[in-house]
């Protein structure tokens, strides 16, 4: 599985698909194995109590993954998420998060694989999720 | 298993604890089996090709499922997310979404049960997701 | 979505295809929306303080929908699973179990649905599951 | 987190809870990371076009993380599965399967963790399963 598309591939098609929120993903590092996206954690992300909302890693894990699945495909804007499992494990501080993906299937027709959430400054992981992406023909 | 809220009840606690979102969602009918939130989509949750984003659907189904739960325990805002297994099934109009939430098991420590998101104005759901809540002590 | 099989037409394809398993498993009723199958409980299937095992309800889960798909699609014996999401939420008693199985969205290449599982005797459901299967061409 | 019991402990247990499946099941390797399972697969695992059952695999999931999680809390037999959600990624081959299952959260009342399962002589894993598991006060 070579990979398809290079870090300035990635951040360049998230410009272009995603303008208004490529400033809030950084790919930080990229091999056959996994992805690593750092996403940067604003005010209307945090939850009383000073943690990050569920919706907001639900978010980290879903564009890891679809990130993930385009460096083994390349830029096919149209991959959409068929399902996700996702386990909310630790409290996550009030800070950036760090996605780390990787594909563990990739079929004709389905891209399987799962993502780690980290806490920016935590050791131990706040989510892990599971996720099926569907790829579109041609 | 009684309700321990009614509509109003749920709006003023929406107003309290989360005044950014409270706006967005409506608890538009109440039961003990089920609950009925409806979500204002916006501009920055609509995605390319006119269709709803897929963490704006895991939003509506985690705050649903979160009130669902509240209406059977009381304004417990502790209570947390643990897990959500979330099917896309059709792709949303891009409009707003009806979330429909049922209680399946209430424990002393987790509550679980699941949620069915439309599309208003389509027939048959666009996303069906299995959540389980952590309910705080006391 | 008529449906492309008869209740006779299950049982007899259960026993051509699934010869060792198909008197555990009976189809008691089939419309278009729900299908409901019973499975015979034997000891092996019960566990130390008078419960079925969970590999038991997944089986029956996973059996339930394999056939409410069918139904929709006919016998198509190369049906897979592709995934499932199960939440075990009561103790089953150590008796029979009985599944409700429905197609949620019924794709070219997927089937989404559910299945909720009951113990014969209790009304409140012991599990409940989320399954995907995959859809062989042809 | 230091492990409470030795291969051997996990053996005994099993000949002691579960004396029917202590010969399908057997511990390979233990660390505090992970733990190895390998399950003998028989006739009655096997399905039609020489692959392994889906049941089979979620069993050997179940039962690895079982172990896993009393790897870490010692031998408290009435540890139960809350929810599961598996992916079935590449058919398996009709031989033995060998589970590596690891505790991502042990929490007070949860622990929670994945399992990758292969089969024997394939390079790539044939099943990937998160699992959350309720542990018993005292």
């Amino acid at each position: 599985m070579a990979l398809k598309m290079t870090i300035e591939d990635m951040h360049r098609f998230l410009a272009d698909v995603f303008p208004a929120v490529c400033d809030i993903f950084e790919v930080q590092a990229m091999s056959e194995e996994e992805i690593t996206v750092r996403m940067k954690v604003s005010e209307r992300d945090i939850r009383p109590g000073g943690t990050v909302s569920g919706p907001t890693m639900f978010t980290l894990a879903d564009v890891s993954y679809y990130l993930a699945t385009l460096s083994h495909i390349g830029p096919k804007a149209l991959t959409v998420t068929t399902s996700c499992a996702i386990d909310f494990m630790r409290k996550p501080a009030a800070t950036d998060l760090i996605a780390k993906a990787r594909v563990l299937k990739l079929g004709k027709v389905l891209s399987v694989g799962d993502v780690m959430i980290y806490s920016v400054g935590m050791d131990k992981p706040v989510a892990h999720a599971n996720l099926t992406y569907s790829i579109p023909k041609g």
